[in-house]
């Protein structure tokens, strides 16, 4: 009979059991106990555990089997055996955990109370300790976005995440960093504005996404030119080396509980505008930026729809920055069509080498320019009103376009790529205009949908070659835009696609009819 | 290459998969593939499938495997096996399902939306078909919870549950049924009021329910005397013959959304009033009830805490029976105490026999007969004004008792049941006044904990006996309670948690002092 702090007698309870385990990735940590363990113990289906082997301690979800687990045997996934070092066999100790705390302050929300700043940090350390449930984490991400994440909120969740997370620290400055809100194809900004600013020898450690829903996202379209999954010390050698880099955010741990918190986001196509803009500021802050450059596209197709909704997204990001100790400024842009020409990763890649060698993709290198020329002002390196003009300066001589190379050497990849090295899918069609007319509208979303079913970004080569854009005037039978594809098969998907929605709109002079 | 109804050529995906049938209660249908297989079928970690064997289709989440489930294997659980009636080698069609239309419905709510009766079918229907993740009904729970849900939100929910449920159809009448709101510790007038009805002519089909947090649950208390899991055949067999019975709800499957929501409300102990009121009356419909006595205790330490919440409620109580077709009358009662004074399986037991027989337990005796009468009055078995009398009459007389008996019988226990049958614990403690004073308050939740610690409601024979209620003059040293345990150990826990809540307050002169 054990005793417990009082020197009471307590009901004896086994808590070590045999791990089993289970070669399965179940994406979150599981405990499987034979169900009469499990009654013995009083765990219950979804109750939290942690388990202990060594140093090493995960906490668990509850799961029970009648017959796969023997009495005394614990099945464990392959990825907490993998975190717990645990082997087949290996004795695990078992305690029964208390409620967690974040649960009260998730009530709070719910409740319409503001959480104090030690409350968030509680949540936030919780959720990256698996502490909570995918049902729990959902009803705080509910909380949020119907009653609001305030200011003072929203800047304790971007700092529990750097917090939580893994921060890099050049010890160099000027440290710079930019970011697009999204939606708008084509938008390959980052490839021409890290180069630039590198050049101008300002350090600017990004990080990218990857595509969710558009064509394809940053990091998969500098995926073509190098590897862009590096590990942070790696990355932290080509900043320091190149004073820039292009990597994929994912590969690194800037903000755990950003990923458990997004992939439930997702589902439900949550946005809460404070969760959004700490996770966004949060990982700026965890690279070390202390200048930052926001570019919020509004207009028909795009994320936000007027300029209201874009100031006051503008003016949240200026006060949480300014909070977390970093100088920003965001531009209201025109995000009513696509950014340049080319749509998918080789595509978008042909533009940037285009647009940096002063070839072609003018429309590209102007919004590049404007942005890294802010930054540029931002940080005092150009005068107000000549940001733009040094940028350009920096194509124009050539330094740009080595960066962009050096970097691209830096990560792996090979320095020299010529246009010929870009993968371009062989299959192709286009689309003719209908009639003659004004084009009025060319639709972000749409354009993205008919290249992701050409096969972008999981195909380097797919995508769409835009010949026209907002304003041109066309002939019937003008070709409006090319679907590229690497397969016959998702060809024909794609040009199907596009025959459900058309994203070229010409210009009515009858928009309604009321009668 | 296979062609879609266009006759368009489409990439070609397997899918069909052989099962491997994993010996895991997981709680939730999940399905598990290999990662390369799932790579290939554009099939991501969460994403939803059907799976078809013969006539059977279920929907399940999708994990990954490495290793564990081989190319062409989908591994999955032994509770979807055997909905899917599969074994090991059978193979399974698998189509990737669109996404649940709830999700814009649930959306909807968040925004502060009013969903149809249509709209909240469509997401109880896609809950009971494992279409919605635990996030995606949490999200559900919290939105309905922090909105709030209209009375036809309300009505449509019941009405939904019913139609997704099974429904007892007795053919017979008048059918009545009641319901406590629950927090009263020792309020067990369900067994008398279940045999007071039967004898007096009325069916009354009742499903209770097993605690959750208090001592003892109705179903926990009846299970003393007979089995409470029967088949809803069963039950209804014994309501033919008896007009009553006594069982536990979770048995059947009444309204199967409502297990799945409540196991999420728990963890954040959620109970948003829609929710509450559409599961209770849902359930009562669907037994058949015609007519409906609700016990809504108030006061503190109660769940409610004063009279206007209390009415609040019922009102919203009577508009919902209404519309549902179940004649309702509430009850506002005193539950700034415990009924009785057996609290616990056994103890409870003791005390019910005892006041069916006129012996003593004055105080359950007296609420179940104001309780029982007022729905005679409901139906019209009584004049107004005569109900208790009617009620207490058939106690008096014996036929309650005999009627209890006889349900006993029916259910599968034994009718010729005897106090000394009845299991009570040896390991007693008596807890003492510390001085001398007038009883304010004895609260009902830290009876409960104090029961639980002692092993209640899981050993039969543990609770607690009070020996004074609110008002009782107490002298320094008198009783007043008796924890009551099976074993030493938990006597100890139960005497250490007495220790640190105590429940009894005596009156003070001085409530408080301002300076």
């Amino acid at each position: 009979m054990k005793r417990d702090n009082n020197g009471l007698k307590i009901p004896q309870k086994t808590n070590i059991f045999k791990a089993k385990i289970l070669d399965i990735e179940a994406g979150k940590n599981i405990a499987i106990f034979n169900e009469e363990d499990a009654n013995n113990n009083d765990i219950y289906l979804a109750d939290r555990v942690s388990m202990k082997h060594g140093s090493k301690e995960i906490i668990a979800i509850v799961d029970t089997s009648e017959s796969m687990v023997k009495r005394g045997e614990i099945a464990i996934y392959k990825d907490i055996a993998d975190q717990l070092k645990t082997k087949e066999g290996d004795m695990l100790e078992i305690v029964h955990i208390p409620t967690p705390k974040s649960l009260d302050y998730i009530r709070k929300k719910m409740d319409r109370g503001f959480l104090s700043e030690e409350e968030i940090l509680t949540i936030v350390k919780e959720t990256v300790e698996n502490r909570l449930s995918e049902g729990e984490l959902a009803s705080f991400i509910s909380a949020a976005y119907i009653n609001g994440f305030g200011i003072n909120e929203t800047v304790s969740l971007a700092k529990s995440m750097v917090q939580t997370g893994v921060t890099l620290d050049l010890g160099k400055g000027p440290i710079a960093d930019k970011h697009c809100i999204g939606g708008v194809a084509g938008n390959r900004t980052t490839l021409l504005i890290v180069p630039i600013l590198a050049a101008a020898g300002v350090y600017i450690p990004k990080t990218s996404s990857r595509a969710i829903s558009s064509a394809s996202g940053t990091a998969d379209t500098f995926e073509v030119f190098a590897p862009v999954i590096l590990p942070l010390e790696d990355m932290r050698k080509v900043v320091l080396k190149t004073k820039g880099c292009m990597t994929w955010g994912g590969a690194i741990n800037l903000a755990p509980v950003d990923d458990k918190l997004i992939r439930i986001r997702n589902s439900l196509h949550l946005d809460p505008k404070g969760l959004l803009l700490s996770s966004i500021l949060g990982k700026k802050k965890a690279v070390g930026a202390e200048y930052l450059v926001v570019d919020i596209p509004i207009g028909r197709g795009a994320k936000i729809q007027d300029e209201t909704e874009g100031k006051s997204l503008a003016n949240d990001f200026i006060q949480i920055s300014e909070k977390l100790g970093i100088k920003t400024r965001c531009l209201i842009t025109d995000g009513s069509d696509p950014i340049g020409y080319g749509i998918g990763p080789g595509l978008e890649c042909l533009e940037v080498m285009k647009s940096l060698q002063m070839k072609d993709g003018n429309e590209l290198r102007e919004k590049s320019c404007l942005m890294a020329g802010n930054i540029l002002e931002l940080i005092g390196k150009a005068p107000v009103g000549t940001g733009a003009d040094m940028a350009l300066n920096l194509i124009k001589n050539g330094k740009a376009w080595k960066k962009f190379k050096e970097i691209i050497e830096e990560q792996g990849g090979n320095p020299n790529v010529r246009e010929s090295d870009i993968p371009v899918g062989e299959y192709r069609f286009k689309i003719e205009a209908e009639k003659s007319g004004r084009i009025s509208h060319v639709d972000n979303k749409l354009i993205n949908k008919i290249a992701r079913a050409a096969g972008s970004p999981k195909d380097k080569g797919a995508g769409i070659i835009l010949h026209c854009e907002m304003g041109d005037k066309v002939n019937k039978g003008d070709t409006l835009y090319e679907i590229v594809a690497e397969s016959e098969s998702k060809l024909s998907f794609a040009i199907e696609t596009a025959k459900a929605i058309p994203p070229y709109e010409l210009q009515k002079v009858i928009l309604g009819k009321v009668e």
